[in-house]
């Protein structure tokens, strides 16, 4: 019966699993998902209410792309023929991933890297070769040198999540520079961290450097990834590889909206640095801790034997943070977002209670 | 040099074209996109403003997808367990065709069918058998039934776009049942038909019914499309095909509401039925046009030799309607939305003074 390839398919996708969502905590502190809660309530109110005026969404919203990309020229002060957006960052990775990349493709990248990232290749079944981050949470640059020769396509995210590690920024061009094949350069962190590589894009053909507006700007709830690249993939990307309406009128409208007031953004991730120094600190007074350095909007650490009582304990009194175990050499790994200063004092003074 | 291969797939990609987008006429009357302009601008602006008092943007949509299938759910009267959602019918559509069609899969399908469907199949280099119309604009079932045991997957809309062709509902129900491979079934413009084969689903575990927000709802601009299926196809879509994050916090809490007010979609679409009645009986007077009977919300004719003159003075006039051109032995197929009676009047005028 022709009818079994379908099942066949179908329980091979089954034992793939899927990308892991945070557990629902229904009014908790939420520092579970790398949300940008500085970014205040009223900025995106303010969004939708401007967004609403100039939307009608019984139509296609033709030409919006357009508009929005030009929107991105300038905040990003790029040309808008190297400019695509998705339907989030996970979009454009699936597109460029279901299109450049297959069983006889190499990739290389991080253990760990951005969990879509890895579910994805899965899907595809596309070899991954994935370097350890060291019992310090770091990266060696010549790990990657020296595969820069034999595989396809490199993907790092530049902060990583969840480690927050980032290469330097003369090491990773290096990288760049020596690497042959197609280049993802995931920056959904950039802003947080002390450089991007968006600049070496016009002498780089091979490399594109994605961007999101989920965490600096702290609008996750919306959806909209982008990425920087050459003119010919853009054109191909925005022509062939994505649907004709990749994003709703509402997020298109409202990000035009945001990217006008960037400076909103750059205030909150001024606050989120100087949060995740005093979180960093902090947590280094517990000798029950291992803390390790981040470019991100979070803060990994390895509370070893004690994860699960750490986790549990913060749950308990409505601070939700997220729980990953063993990475690498370290065991018992938390990651905890950087919220608002009120946020980040309550997680603290609960860790004082718990620990102190 | 390794990268020759990322430039040999782009110049590949850039020869498949591309869905095309209709031209932008700002200002003019849209009647070119199948929209949805009976349905109130209050309506939407009532979802909008619903959708903002229930939405953080700055959050990710962690248990919204759920939420909105749980609506559709009582909506439809199928179990949530049946029902997956995509960003736009698109997407939906492009992930079953990544993950369950190859260059060794067999699709059969009519010509015209949905653009995107077709251009995605082009990427993908799927081989598709389209059956074309008849000089009637309709299809013969019994050309179906012959490939039934020979392809491995069936796409049909139904109603078709651009044609307005739905088969008998038994018809299609025979197909359905002696079909043996996977079949989705694009119910897009399935509240102006005769039937929906959604009932179906229960008993055909290798049927997939495709339907969306975008037509019946007027609510194109926030990109939801959603499936019927069964239980274990739904399941692994949901968890292992989909993104976590498929569609915005706006779209969901929207569509909720929306969904809530059907009655409201139930009445527009009476309307354009009506309308579309008006209309077909009103260019069937002239010698110049064959007009196709329609069980969407729009209306194919052939307007011969005369067709770009029509196109274009429709559009002097600021009206804009989709031109076709060739479709089966029909050289000169244009086709008009059915807006509101005022829209519809303003056509009807403009090509009585043009032919009358």
């Amino acid at each position: 019966m022709k009818q079994d390839w379908i099942k066949k398919k179908i329980n091979e996708l089954d034992s793939i699993g899927g990308y892991q969502k945070p557990e629902m905590h229904p009014d908790a502190l939420k520092l579970d998902s790398n949300e940008n809660y500085v970014i205040s309530k009223q900025f995106q109110q303010d969004l939708i209410n401007n967004a609403k005026k100039n939307c009608d969404v019984r139509e296609y919203p033709l030409g919006g792309v357009e508009r929005l990309i030009n929107q991105l020229s300038k905040f990003l002060k790029v040309p808008s023929s190297m400019i695509g957006v998705g339907n989030g960052s996970d979009q454009i990775l699936d597109l460029i991933l279901s299109n450049f990349a297959s069983k006889q493709t190499k990739v290389i990248t991080s253990n760990p890297t951005f969990g879509f990232f890895e579910e994805r290749c899965k899907l595809y079944s596309i070899p991954v070769t994935a370097i350890p981050f060291s019992s310090t949470m770091t990266l060696d640059i010549n790990d990657f040198l020296k595969l820069s020769k034999s595989a396809d396509i490199l993907y790092l995210d530049s902060p990583n999540n969840p480690t927050g590690f980032q290469f330097q920024k003369n090491d990773l061009q290096k990288l760049v520079k020596s690497f042959n094949g197609l280049i993802i350069i995931d920056e959904a962190y950039g802003e947080f961290g002390d450089f991007s590589l968006s600049g070496m894009v016009k002498s780089q053909e091979n490399l594109i450097v994605v961007q999101t507006l989920s965490k600096s700007f702290g609008l996750a709830g919306l959806r909209l990834g982008y990425f920087i690249a050459n003119k010919k993939f853009t054109d191909v990307f925005n022509r062939v590889l994505q649907y004709p309406y990749p994003v709703s009128t509402l997020t298109i409208e409202s990000a035009i909206v945001a990217l006008d007031q960037y400076t909103q953004m750059k205030d909150a991730v001024q606050i989120i640095k100087e949060e995740r120094k005093r979180i960093i600190e902090n947590l280094k007074k517990y000798e029950a801790f291992e803390v390790f350095d981040s470019k991100a909007n979070f803060v990994l650490f390895d509370a070893h034997g004690s994860h699960k009582r750490v986790y549990n304990a913060l749950a308990e009194q409505g601070i939700s943070i997220r729980t990953l175990g063993k990475i690498g050499k370290h065991d018992g790994c938390l990651r905890v977002t950087i919220g608002t200063k009120e946020m980040n004092s309550k997680f603290l003074l609960a860790i004082r209670d718990l620990l102190g």
